[in-house]
């Protein structure tokens, strides 16, 4: 079970999936500033089948389910902003389901640079393949494809 | 824009998405109890690219933007129930993408019976394919599959 809500001070992580056959499916990068949990399974309190791993030495703050209701309980206000939080992250998730199913990789990885710019210097070009949802030698396409319009 | 977020109290409606070709993509079905609406749209307040049809004839409930914020202002109790059900929808949405990276046709269509047990016998066969990710023809088959198992 996931009982953890990580908000990233420094550092960078990943989330991934691992499919039927053991492939790594990478669900979401995260770096400074965002948070990253299995979110099904912290609130519901059930087990989870997605791996968080730190990708940089990580600076990361914390909040575990028993903590999190507690200060909800005390400081309600809180709740507005954990609202808001899960509307970004749903938001970004909707994207992201959008992307994978309809459109081009060109304009997958041109969404992604715009989201994440930080990254690509920062993870294995493997990774970034596996979160496009494509393969690696086709990545390398894309951005010979990119690097001569520019 | 999408401005509201509508409740289904009876009927079923879809939202979708247009790709580069013009073609339907499926993202949701809603049926009693669900919510519909583009929620990046409509708390980004930004253009909506998402469509969202009645298949059925529906009663709806609904709120404007507006409206939101100035009953979670009167009545800031609210922000708890809104935000579970963001949770509850972030997690369909995150699960939606793991099965349409990850997982094969067969399992997908298991996973789909299983959320959403009334859907197969109210909507067209190829909207539940698109959905899916598959052809209708592929769907049938897999259809036919399960029914030799049952």
């Amino acid at each position: 079970m996931c009982d953890i809500e990580a908000f990233i001070v420094k550092g960078c992580a990943r989330t991934y999936y691992l499919d039927d056959k053991g492939a790594e499916v990478i669900l979401q990068f995260a770096v400074e500033g965002w948070w990253v949990s299995d979110i099904a399974s912290f609130h519901e309190q059930v087990p989870s089948n997605i791996f968080i791993e730190t990708l940089e030495t990580c600076e990361i703050l914390y909040l575990d389910h028993k903590t999190k209701e507690t200060l909800l309980e005390k400081a309600p206000r809180f709740e507005r902003f954990f609202r808001l939080l899960v509307q970004r992250n749903l938001s970004v998730t909707q994207n992201r389901l959008i992307n994978t199913i309809a459109k081009p990789a060109m304009e997958k990885y041109l969404d992604f640079l715009n989201r994440y710019p930080s990254i690509p210097q920062r993870v294995p070009q493997h990774y970034i393949a596996s979160y496009l949802g494509i393969s690696a030698e086709f990545l390398s396409k894309v951005r010979a494809k990119l690097a001569k319009q520019f």
